[in-house]
């Protein structure tokens, strides 16, 4: 990898675009895979993602737009990959070339179904990739406010330093501040279980708990977290670092949320099938808390949010009794 | 300190109240001051006070008012001090009985002006009180919540663990639960050191900085505030905790802080002198840390967060400038 490296995209979501637009601030082009050809010629039209951060607008001769995932990966060195979980498996249905020598970065903040792997720890058991070719980028980091250019705070990781600060230097912007880890197992979790604790901050939300409430719920969310990723991948590491406690923040307390809407309308009274309408949005937690219970029943940290937030979407448990008998168990 | 203890609340303001209002779900009957004649007078026709969290309802047949602070503490085994720390001189000059046999709780989150000493320390030096009759009452917990009744947690430190303890059996009630601590001096000053955070967090809010921004800024500020308090009081702490990270939490994100409040005025360009006056009340965190940075003279932890509200409060460098060197400290 070196300042000529070659970069993909995977996926034409909010956060697939937003990571486009801070890249362009830096290199000459990017190769991107959409995998609806209409989208892309949309996107060609109007100059910025017809559906996401519309406001993003984009120099589009410097990208190489593709409904072929095997020609934009054969293109690039570095492969980002920023689709949903629930669909990476679909996308790589079509990928026949090997991404073994390519550095594989996850901005993927979710468990693969079926697999129960995160994603890079997927695309080492799947793919042969060698572990010091997995990346990570982790928040906190909201494409919206990507969009807005304000400031933000990107970690990106690999166990390989100079390879995490090479694509960090790939994004850092007027807007946009980086800084390397070599925690690929732990930043991804976490990223992974703050989205079920923001289901959870939501339902609490749906049901009138106060901001009193909220914090206590977040504290011991950050314990809980800790020691999951402190069982499942035992290195050192400050969980009150932005990659890990900021990316919960946001993510429980911003307007900008989809796991925590989610978790407002079930609060609320909603069912799971009318949220996931409603919003017309995937919220990665859902299917996260399911898989994570799942890796837990191996591990069998106490996780009492994260179990209390399966029951109430898996076991249909009454949420405001689910969450009563939770309040016993905090602190 | 037995089950019939009697309890003294010094002090009128908001959360004076609120733990008035919490207490009276279990005990028969406390003994209030409060300066001002007048008020109290109005308390006893409106049954409630008549300034603050108005909606709380008492039964003032069971509450001593008084403004003669001596009668007050004589006739009490617990005194909770809850008035602003730049008030708590004043308020003391009229006491001329001992307090030293009493258990004297501090639920002030402030530091005593020109002694630059957090409650307790300035209940042991200035008034003979010894460390196990030192209490301390900490959130997350705003005032206006426990008036709607929302579920809250306290945490109830001395170092005399059974004194917490008989404490927090008076306090838990539907709507509050406790946690028991032994680390006097690690929640308050925790709980002064949130008001100056929050107060960044409010500059940073009003200059446009936006959630993923904020999200960084707190994740560092529970760094800062970690390593201060273990430099100050080394002892085993979870910071983690509630009464630490929640307690910063509650006071950064919610529209109930004041401090958040007045440094959001700050970050928009209005002057101290204007936003104080607009508030009509005390931002503890202006005063905090003026007396933080001279008691940080002789720890020299590394501050950059209170140093910038600092250098923006008290030495007029412009919250824009200020806040821009201080995103190159952050990570």
């Amino acid at each position: 990898m070196n300042k000529s490296s070659k970069i993909a995209i995977i996926g034409g979501g909010s956060w697939a675009t937003a990571i486009a637009k801070i890249l362009m601030e830096n290199v000459a082009e990017i190769n991107w895979y959409m995998r609806n050809p209409d989208t892309i010629e949309q996107f060609k039209e109007l100059g910025h993602n017809p559906r996401y951060i519309t406001s993003a607008e984009f120099d589009i001769d410097k990208i190489n737009f593709s409904d072929n995932i095997d020609e934009v990966v054969t293109n690039s060195d570095i492969i980002i990959f920023a689709i949903p979980s629930a669909f990476l498996k679909n996308a790589l249905k079509n990928l026949t070339v090997s991404i073994k020598n390519k550095f594989v970065v996850s901005a993927i903040k979710g468990i693969v179904p079926d697999e129960n792997m995160i994603i890079g720890e997927f695309f080492i058991e799947k793919y042969n990739v060698p572990i010091n070719n997995i990346g990570v980028i982790s928040g906190p980091c909201h494409a919206e406010e990507v969009a807005l250019e304000r400031l933000s705070y990107l970690t990106i990781s690999c166990q390989e330093t100079k390879k995490a600060r090479a694509l960090a230097l790939k994004l850092e912007c007027a807007y946009i501040k980086t800084t390397i880890s070599d925690d690929i197992y732990g930043t991804e979790y976490a990223a992974v279980l703050k989205n079920v604790i923001a289901i959870a901050s939501g339902i609490c939300h749906g049901l009138r708990y106060g901001d009193n409430f909220q914090a206590v719920l977040i504290s011991n969310a950050i314990q809980e977290i800790k020691r999951f990723v402190d069982t499942v991948h035992p290195i050192t590491r400050d969980i009150k670092s932005s990659a890990y406690l900021g990316d919960l923040l946001v993510t429980c307390y911003s307007q900008f949320s989809r796991n925590r809407t989610f978790g407002t309308m079930i609060g609320k009274g909603y069912s799971v099938k009318f949220a996931q309408l409603e919003m017309h949005m995937i919220a990665e937690g859902y299917y996260a808390v399911s898989c994570i219970k799942e890796i837990n029943d191996t591990y069998k940290v106490h996780m009492p949010i994260t179990m209390a937030v399966y029951n109430i979407l898996y076991e249909k448990i009454s949420p405001a009794m689910e969450i009563k008998l939770l309040t016993e168990d905090l602190r």
